[in-house]
């Protein structure tokens, strides 16, 4: 903030210096006038022009002092979230928050309890050191019974490299649109089905590029922060992830991605694929493979697809998962979803680095205005069932109306209709959902 | 600061302003001198006052982007706890902590073991964003096992409404003065007898109105953040709490109170009250209801009565319990408290919004003082017992002191007697407890 | 930083003073003179005199205002960790943060299982209030399994006694230099073997004091954080350490120690030793006496030796063991280790306040220069072999590699050899590994 103040003074001074009269020119120009017409002797008129230029080159070197500044002043911002970083760029620090409180209400089979939850209370911390030299640390402070399980990002970033950026720590494996998309920004209180394929977080190495045009992704990864192997071996993964935006414009984008995720299960082998019906607070899980033991590893695919034209907005995604397992067959489970939003107040959905981030409100609750309406329907299946394993197959299918009354403040009301299971520890029931969430994230 | 200082210099140089020999102003005069006995002609003179004028108009240009500011230019403050705020009040933010290390000995029986504590670690972070719109995040950092159980207040308040605050997300429900006053500034290290009854956190919506004589709070509210309902439906609330506080003087208060508090027990049907001899180290409870099964509901009120007179005050409070069950006969459990606390230093027990808060010593030590010295006295009871629950009857007197050294630093010691068990799983056992308290809290 | 700046402007201020011909002085001149040659009238020259005083006068004004700013003005900084502080300097926060992130490679039995881990992620907020007080809290945030055992210190002190501080709330005992260094300045990742002897944080009150020349600490401790006694008392413990530092320079260090810890195991009654092969990962005890029940107390004896010259450095520390048992004979355990490094890169190993801190590379990564780099070699021995406990003995032979990039980023790569292991869980079996870490720490 001084900076732009700052800065407006030096062009004001510099407009000033220019012009031929400039600020506190009338005691030269007066001595001038006296030296000419004799009232000022040549003797009185040297001394006085020392004193002058004195009185000049002091003011030149306060002002050169206040302008300047140390170089590691910092200077501070709260509106978007409290941040500070030093003058001259190098080091930087901001923190932000985030808070869900989702309520819901089930009716049809199974039996799913009512009630209410905090969905998430993340506070993060995040940075920049030694001008090329990043980190964010970010934590959950609803998800702490296991140890180091509430930890989400934690990593360390270089981007010395012209272009490449290197990611050191625990964070998102790079796999599936709606996971890297955060939960604060995808169009629903939960994700598709096809979370069950989610690839969640691992300690890893990642190297990445993004431009306007695409990104693209590679990481090797280790296995949980929860995990501890023990005498055995932890699980380890490689993942790749590609995409491609051909139309990225302000309000208009054409967003195509794929991405391919290995995984060795470790010594433990064992996986697992489950997935609640698009709600949490219950934690009933609709479709469920059970461990599947003697699992050697696991191979996904996913194909992204995802288009902005001014308040319109639609996204799908395939996901295709083959498992291979010791003295079994080979197994394989897939999903998809497609979505679909409208901004009523006429916004447009925001896309950055190859994921979606947050939508402004053109004029927020407070200020005279009523904030963005989005209107969203979404449609997802999931098919667990293969070989021996009966996991269950379901479809449902989610209407959604989003308020965001300002930049920070997202209020969320869906309604889930699960319409088609077969197989798995719930087939044949078709329950339905209606939950809302305030979300308070800066 | 900034904000302070700028307005006194806007006072000093509006002053000068009207004063007829304003600053700077020699300059103009002698010109005028100079022009008036013919030394400067009336050219000279033009050309004088315009380079004059100029000078003025450039000063004025930068004291006015000097003391403008920028409208998101921030504001920082440490000594009552680090905050910022943005100088035009939309936005603020504040961090506040709280340190309780405690150490206990018991002698007489229930066995109870001697030993220290970290009570409660809290960090807190608050604050307000455009304008009308504020959040609480509240965390104990040695209450972590189960899950979510550390996270304490975490809510969000919309204050646009003519005097009314809504509430949402996870705080304390309005109900009893001395759970609602914090555990910073309770007369004693710990709640009286009748904390059994308290109704502690819950994930809810509140809308409440303060004012000087008096406030109201209604709220609807579902179960606590570690409450997983799985198949069955969690429990649900709601409460009503009113204060009237005839006198409310700088060091003068009556207060009066009555709170009601529903709860519906949910599918798990199950509830328990159960209390510590005022004590928290040893983790014995001295009288316990076990888990009464089959519970449906349980209708809670309380009243309160609370008073200051300079250096003297008194608090009191009853609350009595109903539990409705199925297949049972009805319950009816009940307690009262009643404690008196005197300022040997002169200080003032502080009220504010319908309850207790931080008082401050007159002198700090450190700066010359000996802080704030107080001694109470406190009586509690408790009863258990009813028809076949057999939770135990018990009575308690505590002597305390209470020395606040700073406002951020207290030491508390107290000397509990438990005087008369009667029933429940410690009948006939009255030990006595001696603990001792430090905390820091800013 | 403006304090500096402001200091600045005073320092050139005041020459300016000093100097004969001051700042703005040429207008006082050309008034004297126009006096002297009669241009400008006796009572011309009073009333212009006037006016330029009153201008001075009003310039003082404003700029005492500006330089001293309001007590508590708060001046910011980030560069080495974000910190405030009142400008009286009473009052100060600091935030510092820590996050290791580790890998592994286990050969040779017992079977180890390979892996990643977040090792540590600590924030920590300490500062100062009201001059004489202080505060520490510091939380590890993948160790939250068990309530509160992710708190590490969490402490007042008091340093109003001249150059004796006090310290209360939960911190470690003053025991053994290794375990007293932060694990961001030990040599290597993980502490040598006689870290089995280590004696962790507390619950405790302790005096010490610190000189260039030396220093001494006396404590009482309680329990643990994660202790609850229940019916049963809590262990307890007192503990002493004395540093002597005879040579003490930049670069140049003879460092001296002795300290005596005594723990009563309270009402429980149990001690146990054991220890990994100094790596983490895996979780395998390579040493282990299990649990000794009906012990009494023990009573441990540790002496230290260090020394810097220049890029190389040397330490090595003694730890003497004795358990106090009911119905069974004493028994005496003991430890020892010997370290070596050097620095490639010219740097010096930085000791304060009796224990080592943090190196600092002359050239930082990012601005042209290498980072600091420093081989190191320790052997460390442990036995846990005496009477009826067979915890094994073991020794292990450790090569390290230290690269600092920037004063927050360290790399570590360490080759550890298991030598010689005797009776215990694993004995006969000498696995070796490899393990990396990388830590950013601000």
């Amino acid at each position: 903030m001084r900076l732009i103040r700052l800065g407006l003074l030096a062009v004001m001074a510099s407009q000033f210096m220019l012009s031929p009269a400039y600020a506190g020119s009338e005691i030269q120009t007066l001595i001038d006038m006296l030296h000419q017409n004799g009232t000022v002797s040549d003797a009185q008129y040297g001394r006085l022009m020392a004193e002058l230029e004195q009185t000049e080159k002091t003011k030149q070197q306060q002002e050169a002092v206040e302008r300047q500044g140390q170089p590691d002043d910092v200077i501070a911002q709260l509106k978007g979230g409290p941040s500070v970083k030093t003058r001259d760029g190098a080091f930087e620090m901001k923190l932000s928050g985030r808070l869900q409180v989702d309520a819901a209400a089930y009716s049809g089979k199974p039996m799913m309890g009512d009630g209410t939850e905090i969905r998430r209370a993340f506070l993060t911390l995040s940075g920049r050191m030694y001008t090329d030299w990043g980190y964010r640390f970010q934590y959950n402070f609803v998800n702490t019974g296991i140890n180091g399980r509430g930890l989400l990002d934690a990593y360390t970033t270089y981007q010395g490299f012209e272009g490449v950026q290197i990611q050191l720590g625990n964070f998102r494996d790079p796999f599936i649109l709606q996971e890297l998309t955060s939960d604060k920004y995808i169009t629903f209180s939960e994700r598709a089905l096809t979370s069950a394929f989610a690839s969640g977080r691992h300690i890893g190495l990642m190297a990445s590029h993004v431009e306007k045009k695409g990104s693209w992704a590679v990481g090797l990864f280790g296995d949980t922060i929860s995990t501890h192997g023990g005498p055995d071996n932890e699980g380890w993964g490689a993942n790749i992830r590609t995409t491609y935006s051909p139309i990225n414009e302000q309000r208009k984008l054409l967003h195509l991605g794929l991405a391919m995720q290995y995984r060795d299960t470790g010594g433990a082998g064992e996986l697992r694929f489950k997935q609640e019906a698009e709600t949490h607070i219950s934690g009933v899980d609709i479709v469920d493979t059970g461990i599947m033991s003697r699992t050697k590893d696991s191979l996904k695919i996913g194909a992204e697809l995802a288009t902005v034209y001014g308040p319109f907005s639609a996204q799908a995604e395939y996901i295709d998962t083959q498992v291979h397992r010791n003295g079994f067959d080979d197994l394989n489970f897939d999903g998809w979803y497609a979505e679909t939003a409208y901004f009523l107040t006429g916004e447009s959905r925001q896309y950055k680095k190859g994921k979606f981030s947050s939508p402004k409100p053109k004029f927020n609750v407070g200020e005279g205005g009523i904030g963005a309406w989005q209107l969203a329907l979404r449609y997802s299946h999931i098919n667990l069932n293969d070989g021996l394993i009966n996991g269950g197959e379901a479809d449902a299918m989610t209407l959604g109306l989003n308020w965001f009354a300002t930049p920070t403040l997202r209020f969320t009301a869906n309604y889930i209709d699960v319409l088609d299971v077969e197989g798995g520890p719930h087939a044949g029931q078709e329950p339905s959902v209606f939950q809302v969430r305030s979300q308070w994230a800066f």
